[in-house]
């Protein structure tokens, strides 16, 4: 997993129907972190809000973690990181 | 999953035969996404067109939740981000 | 999928038992593509030959998109790039 | 695989219900390896400790490998090196 | 797969039950491969030796391909190139 901060959300009303009712937020991952400023988009599974750190799965463990399998979901933030944890 | 806009379309005409009748569009990633402007190639699962923003789901998600499980996939097109949506 | 250029072969007589009758080829991908010139070796699911332009399915899609689920295969030649079509 | 020590840890109090009971420590891979420098979380399948050095599994492996399948976890901590081997 | 040199091993003790048994050898990338110089560390199905140049499956081809669905396993040696194939 990585930790990444959401920066922002993007709408898509055209989509695979597979992805109706998710919402997609915009990811950057922390500096330390691999693939540091470079954005990903993930579906939300713990209600998360823009501008929390948060901690965020990819490939298969996105999809089948989350509970959507036939969902083409490839990143999901699975937790938020407590406020007050030094993470740079 | 990546935003991308569609630059360009690629025909292939002797393929593996769980790839036909797919369109292939190649993808450029937008500026600050992961991977920006390192192109990839990917079906179209949402009628996108040359031009478009479009969300980009890579490895299984692509190919399972497309309905194409066995089909030789590894990134799919899967939503048209909404015009008007500031990206950069 | 990736688009790359067939510039080699590479032979390996000892081998995992469910590669046997594969040939494996070596990718290079084209300069637009994401990892530019970083080579690659992927099997043959389409009778690709050194010099042809082929588009190429990486992780559990080259797997069981060529229907060799059990085999430990990461990267598959899925389709040959149609001559004329401009890629760069 | 790569081999990271581990450097810190992250605590996520609202996560994901199949990530409950999980540790979550923060890797670096080491210089020589692929994304050295590159931090990534991983959660602890063998009981490892800070400053430690680890072997961790990524993607699919991580999940299944450490018999949680269906939890969104895409990396973990499969084996503590041992002491005196020369890595660099 | 990529192709690269077995320059080294590890040993790990402590690890996770599906691991016992496996050499863990280090690989390092040939130059002209993607990820060149980024070492890993991959189990070997074939009986490969220090010095020698491999083929080397990443992802669940690794686990799969190589009959331990259940191991956490991302990196498996598949092949051994053949001497006198030139390969930079």
């Amino acid at each position: 997993m990585i930790i990444g901060k959401v920066v922002g959300s993007v709408i898509s009303t055209r989509k695979n129907e597979n992805l109706v009712g998710n919402k997609f937020l915009i990811i950057e991952p922390i500096k330390s972190m691999a693939h540091a400023g470079d954005r990903l988009v993930a579906i939300d599974n713990v209600g998360a809000g823009i501008g929390e750190v948060v901690l965020v799965a990819t490939g298969s463990a996105a999809r089948i973690g989350c509970g959507m399998e036939s969902a083409p979901i490839d990143a999901a933030i699975v937790g938020i990181i407590d406020e007050g944890v030094k993470l740079e």
